[in-house]
């Protein structure tokens, strides 16, 4: 993304003017995320640090956060404690939290030495979360308010607090037992009348999310409920943290992501792509290749057994390559719909037979629309001598008595009928396979889709050489 | 989901017993959405009716929104005018919008016809903003202000006016000639002090989005910026609407769904999953199966070319179907992380040659480790028997001179060096492939990745024939 506010050159030029008036302008008219990828290419250190010294704290703290990780580095190599522990300072426990996931040991130990004492324990504690919980993912740093107050006197109460705090817009309310009774809305708040207490306008029809929950879920219950803020309770009930749309926004996104990488048969990085060192990415794909050449075994051993049938009709070789594509690509089309669905919980594995006959009936129709075409096409392709029938001895030899035409349409409605059965089992594979592992409560995206292919595979050669037999028994040879 | 609170059982017995205490109470403890799923499975739509009938309007508003699209259309034939009406007062445009695109044409007019005077005109402004642009998610209800009033001025503003808008969490500033100058976060408001002027407190590094432009591109800017909404604005860069987060997370995850289909080779349903009819279905599926069919034919045909040297030597048969897999996959990973990464703006068509670069290695690394494993793996198949490599005449007369060693492993060799090449070739096409496709300004999603298969099929098969062409020159016929 470019914004032509802003660039490495002007910045670096404006440092060098020291024109600190034009500098402390540009952070308030440009977004900080551009200001920090400009800041990223920096020819020296130096700079950033010009910036850090010349610019409010309250706009350093958000550029530091944008940084890349190598910036950061280089930042905290460069500065004093004092200076550090200034930046710490404005940052929520989050963001630090954030911060030192992408740091070397030594710094995060610097880091942590120089974030004020108070946090220190919020952010230990959030660090020690397994990633991709909602733990990992939520902020300490919320709003209360106590259920008696009146809505003037929760203004006030908001006006006092609220700005060290993630967000003011959803606020979770308490009773004196400090349990979590309902959660107010800024909005709400504004409209009510000052002597209105707050439990008579708060929302009483809240959803929480336990600390250990998947992101995942946490994301699903935020869209569903069309939530601002969650609450974030521990496994004694009690509330430990809030998690906000915006980080939600990341989650979705990065879950997709990691959706499709598996379900490509690449396993999840932990770091995006451009941040993942080329031996890690080799790591990521190469043992499901492995995997799946050893799964392949299967279809090569059939071909094997088969080989005599082969060498004596051989035009029933090319025809391989197709009908292990359109398997392939059918089986894909259908697990690909079939993870999604159970990802974005439009259904579930308990409506497996109502989506199977859904399928089974795509399947059929799909399966007719290319077999007709199949037929069509594959004649077309014999007479014009793109696939050869004829000029082979032994096909000629076995062939001999029969018109070519007829001999030419048996062979074709041989591969379009494999082709019609092949994308009913593939439909077939595609909704079950995934349906079972999620009914298992395993993540249905580890059904990638070369898996599915791999089985419709076999399938399809058995269908393909079993009519071949059956068709050809006068002319093939005995298994 | 499942809400303990709540059953379409215990609401229609509720109903039955016209418990109408209980029923108002249900609306204040559970999510509308639960409701409303409990709901759309009612026997008999009175019963949704009586719910309408005694619940506040600014519940059932929301529940209305809620429905799904069979109830709606239930509820609205069984409704009078004047209660239709009483719901549609209550509800924001965009959602009325919503509610429309979901019902039949008779049932369109009665619900225009019914919506108050003042906000037709801007449902019909929103109906008519071609699907997936910022146009046809956005809102028309914000909220403006004018730069010169004082923060207490603007909070009673807010108060007066806030109730009918979308949100009142971002706020748009305007100058007295209407201009957009700023805006506004509440929370910011909330924090200043009472006579401080708006121009001193809003934002000014705020982002837009034109009408015309994409949702996706929109999402991409809100995630960017952290935005909880973003202003809309027209061709003559007036403001005309709001973009609200909830909106972007719908956004989001509907454009990684399509990503996924497309990259299954599945035309992006206008409909979800559920709500797509088979027959339709069927028709996004099989399109692409045959054009990839026909893409095919360049594989066939050099099967076809080859046949000679497969009849005389099988053993090169059934490693083809290995070969195809391996650079699929190989393939289909590198495509999904190249879309996925331009989808989320990770990268972009510009940086190719440093991607390419990358993929090169990566594609390096794999296909070593791959062919490693793979040369011992075939040789082991052959070991065992599981490829059959003697028992054949053809092969045992034309290998006799060779001791069987020798034979079996340049035969792995051969096929090991091929799945090398091939990956090589996948991650090449993979990654060249989506990036020319996004240079042009199209969805890199079209490159779905049985297109690459496709593709790495035909050379990966060359470089197999070929090669063992070359060692083999001796067994082999002419071609």
């Amino acid at each position: 993304m470019e914004n032509e506010l802003i660039s490495t050159e002007k910045l670096e030029q404006l440092i060098k003017e020291k024109n600190v008036k034009e500098i402390r302008k540009i952070f308030e008219v440009v977004p900080t995320i551009d200001i920090a990828e400009a800041c990223d290419d920096f020819e020296d250190i130096s700079y950033l640090i010009f910036i850090f010294k010349i610019v409010k704290s309250e706009y350093t703290a958000d550029l530091f956060t944008e940084l890349s990780s190598e910036s950061k580095e280089d930042l905290i190599l460069a500065m004093s404690d004092a200076e550090l522990a200034k930046i710490l300072e404005s940052q929520f426990a989050d963001d630090i939290v954030d911060d030192l996931e992408d740091l070397p040991a030594n710094l995060v130990t610097r880091v942590l030495k120089n974030v004020p004492k108070e946090r220190r324990e919020s952010i230990n504690r959030l660090l020690n979360y397994k990633d991709n919980t909602a733990g990992s993912i939520m902020t300490t740093e919320f709003l209360t308010l106590l259920d008696n107050l009146s809505a003037d006197e929760a203004i006030n109460m908001i006006r006092k607090e609220g700005k060290t705090k993630e967000t003011i817009y959803t606020i979770f309310v308490i009773d004196n037992r400090r349990n979590l009774v309902g959660t107010l809305d800024l909005d709400d708040l504004i409209f009510a009348n000052g002597d209105e207490k707050i439990s008579d306008i708060m929302n009483m029809d809240y959803v929480t999310t336990n600390v250990m929950d998947d992101q995942e879920e946490v994301a699903n219950l935020m869209k569903r409920y069309d939530l601002n803020a969650i609450a974030v309770l521990n496994n004694e009930n009690r509330l430990i943290g809030l998690i906000t749309v915006d980080d939600i926004v990341d989650v979705i996104e990065q879950e997709a992501t990691e959706d499709m990488s598996k379900m490509a048969g690449v396993a999840p990085l932990e770091n995006s792509y451009l941040e993942t060192k080329t031996l890690k990415m080799a790591l990521k794909c190469a043992p499901w290749l492995m995997i799946l050449l050893i799964l392949g075994t299967f279809s090569s051993m059939i071909l094997s057994k088969f080989e005599n049938a082969l060498s004596a009709l051989p035009i029933l070789v090319p025809f391989v390559t197709v009908l292990m594509d359109t398997g392939g690509n059918a089986g894909g089309q259908t697990t690909t719909l079939i993870v999604r669905g159970l990802a974005v919980q439009e259904f579930e594995p308990r409506d497996y037979l109502k989506i199977l006959w859904k399928e089974l009936r795509v399947a059929f129709l799909t399966g007719l629309m290319v077999c007709i075409f199949s037929t069509i096409w594959f004649l077309g392709e014999m007479y014009l001598n793109i696939i050869s029938f004829d000029g082979y001895e032994i096909a000629n030899e076995v062939l001999s008595g029969w018109p070519l035409f007829l001999a030419r349409l048996e062979i074709a409605l041989l591969v379009s009928t494999t082709l019609f059965l092949g994308i009913i089992v593939a439909k077939f594979v595609g909704t079950s396979l995934p349906m079972l592992v999620a009914s298992l409560k395993k993540d249905p995206a580890l059904i990638s889709s070369p898996f599915v292919t791999t089985i419709v595979d076999v399938c399809s050669l058995l269908i393909y050489l079993g009519f071949a037999y059956i068709l050809f028994s006068n002319i093939l040879p005995a298994l």
